[in-house]
């Protein structure tokens, strides 16, 4: 049983007192206790929610796309749609706030227990190319208005946001001009950072904010204690992990999570990808420059994948501090870079680390027990964290198992 | 006369009306008027001092150090003194304090205008062996009452500190243990700079703290960005500089003062090496690394050492930003890794270098003039910023060129 004990920061112990309509103990009564939901978030970009939700395809597309969405609710609890300004508000006060409310409903109407997260808030690459026409005053004011639109506008639907993405680079990137850049100058490092927390958690109190960034080195160490020292209310440290150039594996990934555990913030891998072809050469600096005309998901790489993807999706479960891992892509169709980057093939069949990520969600790292409650109606059982059907008979209630262990009265 | 425009922010311009001792205008006669004394700091370490003020050697070592000496007040108004606190205070509550005060007054007594700087207050390399004996609520105690002690007992003579050197390295130090590094992981980067600076702060509020580190890269850039954000009162970024490895060159200097330009602070060019000998091979990352019996200083390098001083110091000078320059080993005797390193060679002959120096601050940077008083005994006149003697027939007075341009009534 090592493997639970290694997981022992994931479950949880609860008594309950199951009691009928009429407040009388149901006594010496099996109980079935499914696990439905993890309280861990498991999750995927899944910018296709948004033609779904709005049915801006054919229908032929609509319902590939639609079988594709199953496949994601099937295993995901956890969603990252897009707010690239550029795309988002492509004219000037026009933004696509009804396209992507309706992407967001559609995620939550589909699951119930589903966390939509929205990214980026703020961002040199992908912002609005209105910008450019503008002072840095200017540009500033318009990040503060969209940041204060946008969050209020999807208060409820979305209370996660990566706020601002890639900060490391911003002030130095170099390859276009661009308003974001711009003001990140003027501002320096945290000074942007600071401004667009405070603009974001003014819009919404409630929000898990993150703080996003590809470079793992000693710069973001040494960013993020700058922001926490100057008092940004950072919620989570987000980290990405494209690896497009191969697996970091286990001791790489051992020592990024220990550099960036000093912090003792919650971290969400946010920006994951484990690719099922050959890896793109060492020598490519920025991932953007590898251009080439197919790149094929085969079998040998395909299992290769799913051995990195259990590997690295047990090592982050391990660790305490993890709460959450986005896989980037969901399904060749559409990928960055044209990698076969995706859990799914391009004509939506599930490749091997699907079905192995299914498993170890569904089957490894779930409770699934029956118990009986005693002669005063007590029922005391320990399981992964998270949402549960207890079923009694014909009866059924939902419970969540969080780590506060005070008994709860359930009625059935 | 290009040098002059480039060289603006060195250059003051002052009117005085010059009266005799009953308040009558002195008009009508020549005046000479000498730069005694820059404002910019043109210095070096300065660690034989504490030898020689407190007598600590043979007659015969005495004397080489006096010569030595008086080559350093040749041409620098700027010392550093040692404190590194395993030297300063090997055996807990017995610090060297005395022989310290010593050397900083004799420093003063020899210069009146030279400024004095303590480095380090806090540091991983060097520091006191006893701190691993305590636990770290114990060492940061210790820390705290170090600089009380240290920088009240110093309030005066020594109003210049390096509050903290290499933070950036400071908690991945990891070549051996020492209390500084084990404080330096609870607090965070910038956690450790804000207590110390806040520490330095209240025990001498008046005095110049600076945050010192080799690390150029935009890691420090970083670090001082999240510092500044946190309130940390830095008055001077410094910047070391040992340039075993070979002459950074023009452009990265000229990158470096752009990148550190940003915060809009005083540069301080704290710890400058430029050597007269065969450089260290690249391969080398710790410089410590490099042992070998001897680093002989060649007329040919000498050569190439002086030329290197002129173009650096030239560019350094010329920036704004740039408020002083420290040269590490003033003389090739006891240098840092037995290199040669010095502006004097181990026999205290002045290498090219030395020579080069001087001309550039007492002649080239310097203003000597002969202006006559008007009728109504008025003069003006334009030079580096900076000490000056009046002299007029057998009267002499002294005055101090600085940015404001207010008229000033000088009795003489």
């Amino acid at each position: 049983m090592g493997q639970i004990n290694e997981l022992q920061h994931r479950m949880g112990k609860k008594t309950i007192k199951l009691v009928d309509a009429s407040g009388n103990p149901v006594v010496d009564q099996e109980v079935s206790l499914t696990h439905t939901n993890h309280q861990f978030l498991f999750g995927s970009g899944i910018f296709d929610a948004v033609r779904v939700a709005n049915a801006t395809d054919t229908t032929e597309n609509l319902s590939y796309l639609e079988d594709k969405m199953d496949k994601f609710f099937d295993v995901f609890n956890f969603g990252t749609l897009p707010f690239y300004w550029g795309g988002f508000e492509p004219e000037k006060g026009n933004p696509k706030t009804k396209e992507l409310k309706a992407a967001a409903q559609y995620l939550k109407d589909r699951n119930r227990n589903m966390t939509v997260k929205g990214h980026p808030l703020c961002w040199h690459t992908g912002t609005a190319p209105w910008l450019l026409d503008m002072s840095n005053e200017e540009i500033l004011k318009a990040q503060f208005d969209r940041i204060e639109r946008d969050v209020t506008d999807f208060k409820g639907l979305i209370d996660m946001w990566d706020v601002i993405n890639e900060v490391v680079i911003m002030p130095i990137f170099d390859k276009y001009d661009n308003g974001i850049t711009r003001i990140s100058k003027d501002l320096g490092r945290v000074g942007i950072v600071k401004e667009m927390f405070a603009k974001t958690r003014e819009s919404n109190p409630n929000a898990t904010l993150l703080l996003n960034d590809f470079n793992t080195s000693i710069n973001y160490e040494i960013l993020i204690d700058g922001c926490l020292s100057a008092g940004v209310p950072i919620d989570a440290i987000g980290i990405q992990s494209h690896q497009h150039q191969g697996y970091w594996g286990r001791e790489k990934l051992e020592q990024v999570l220990e550099r960036f555990s000093h912090f003792g913030l919650p971290i969400h891998f946010t920006e994951n990808t484990l690719i099922s072809g050959h890896i793109m050469p060492a020598e490519i600096e920025d991932l953007n420059d590898y251009q080439i005309p197919e790149w094929p998901s085969t079998p040998e790489y395909e299992a290769r994948q799913a051995k990195e993807v259990e590997e690295m999706y047990s090592i982050l479960f391990k660790h305490p501090l993890v709460e959450a891992i986005t896989n980037w892509t969901f399904s060749d169709d559409g990928a960055w870079l044209g990698a076969p980057a995706g859990f799914l093939r391009s004509d939506n069949s599930p490749k091997p680390a699907y079905n192995t990520l299914k498993r170890l969600i569904k089957q490894d790292w779930n409770t699934n027990l029956t118990v009986k409650t005693d002669s005063d109606g007590m029922l005391t059982f320990e399981g992964f964290l998270g949402d549960y059907d207890l079923v009694c008979g014909d009866k059924k209630a939902t419970l969540q198992l969080d780590k506060n262990s005070e008994t709860v009265k359930l009625v059935i």
